[in-house]
């Protein structure tokens, strides 16, 4: 039972001096971030942020406030370590401090390891989280992560090689009969296609690749899961796997071809 | 390519008349609403809603918009057809509608079908996605459904086994090396621990239960895997099954004991 904790945290104003929270900033439209991140962004004395996160979101910074780009340096080891760092001298300071990332900041945000860092230094974060992109690139395509008949389940993983230096069981994924989202999958689309495919999905197992996902530049392409190694995709993007990313549930125009059931 | 429609889907302003939004709750607490969100919300004329919605998100609706509760109706398929006629009858009428569901639309609440039925009944709806429990419960309690070296993916299930009669692959999630999240798997949360476990997961898998996560009355309970069955939890929660199960990355107390490796 640690509820106690957790509910303490959220009654702390946003104004309070020393307030850290670590604050998804979303898919990339700003009318996408919560109201609690709207707010707390607009009340920040310092906004630390990553690469990912748009201009947009930054947008409604304080103009007075310090905005600090945490997301561009070589070296993402040494990037991660100066960050630390960093977010624990300005929590010493008394700052009301956002810690912006893109998405949410526990998916693949490293922000668990922020928080044990601040933790371990006597600050007690809070953590607002952030829509996803991996549910909601794909859903701003028209794809539903889960669909009754089609998929019961769906996997976000990683495909940077460097995340922890855990490998992916990529033969369970596509044993496990769900859709598979992968995020930061670019660079390695082949290979993992590859490895999909030797795990038992088939070739013509539908694939779609969402960038720049809820802005007005988005783009969708789709193809089948052996020509994704050949598809022209920029990084980043949000791939999809499996039979839900033939869909296009908004689209009034191929819906009918969809077999719908009314129970 | 599809994103033309999509993105003229977002630029139709919420005030207009005859627009239908599939709209994301979030996970309880309204500050967890988007900020499209609470807009569409607070402008709908009619807002149709599940169960699941909390008393907090719908005090936002006017008090002169119709709201309709379609979630506690007996026998859900019956349910799901009465929804999908009222949504299209709404939607010939002209009125601003908010289609309301606890999480996120496309995360296991059937919001794809009643984007189809919509579609193909000549009817382009907006989807504005949530925050899924799926990872705002965990994040709540201080468990990152990610964590470098401890889960490089996590897969989100339903427990629920009519959910499109789908059979759910357990050893192979079992085998994926990942987070799972089950979401209403209380009621069968004796039979999934027993699949799991047979399908390689050890006895001793760390587990949590979220009750009522990010609301004041939010419960968290922790167990190993084994005891999953004996755990004294009433539905809906959240449950999380894997390594970062055991953490608890905002408290100060605890997190010295993680391992934190600087890069």
């Amino acid at each position: 039972m640690v509820c106690g904790d957790m509910n303490a945290a959220r009654t702390v104003p946003a104004s309070s001096p020393g307030h850290i929270a670590l604050v998804g900033a979303g898919p990339g439209d700003p009318e996408l971030l919560t109201v609690r991140a709207a707010r707390l962004i607009a009340e920040a004395d310092v906004v630390v942020h990553d690469a990912l996160v748009g201009a947009g979101v930054l947008a409604l910074v304080r103009p007075d406030a310090e905005l600090i780009d945490v997301g561009k340096r070589p070296g993402a080891g040494v990037a991660q370590e100066l960050t630390n760092t960093l977010l624990v001298r300005l929590a010493t300071e008394g700052k009301r401090i956002v810690r912006l990332k893109g998405g949410d900041p526990f998916v693949f945000g490293r922000g668990g390891e922020e928080a044990v860092v601040l933790a371990a230094a006597g600050f007690a974060c809070e953590v607002v989280p952030g829509i996803t992109s991996a549910v909601a690139a794909p859903a701003a395509a028209g794809i539903p992560v889960t669909y009754r008949g089609l998929a019961a389940s769906f996997t976000v993983v990683t495909g940077h090689r460097q995340f922890g230096e855990l490998p992916v069981n990529w033969t369970a994924l596509a044993q496990s009969g769900g859709t598979i989202v992968i995020l930061m999958g670019v660079a390695e689309r082949g290979v993992i296609a590859d490895a999909l495919m030797a795990g038992g999905l088939a070739a013509h197992t539908p694939v779609a690749a969402i960038r720049r996902a809820t802005t007005d530049q988005q783009l969708v392409e789709r193809c089948r899961l052996d020509q994704l190694a050949a598809l022209a995709v920029e990084s980043p993007a949000t791939l999809v796997v499996g039979a839900v990313a033939a869909l296009n549930v908004m689209d009034v125009g191929s819906a009918a071809a969809y077999a719908v059931d009314p129970c």
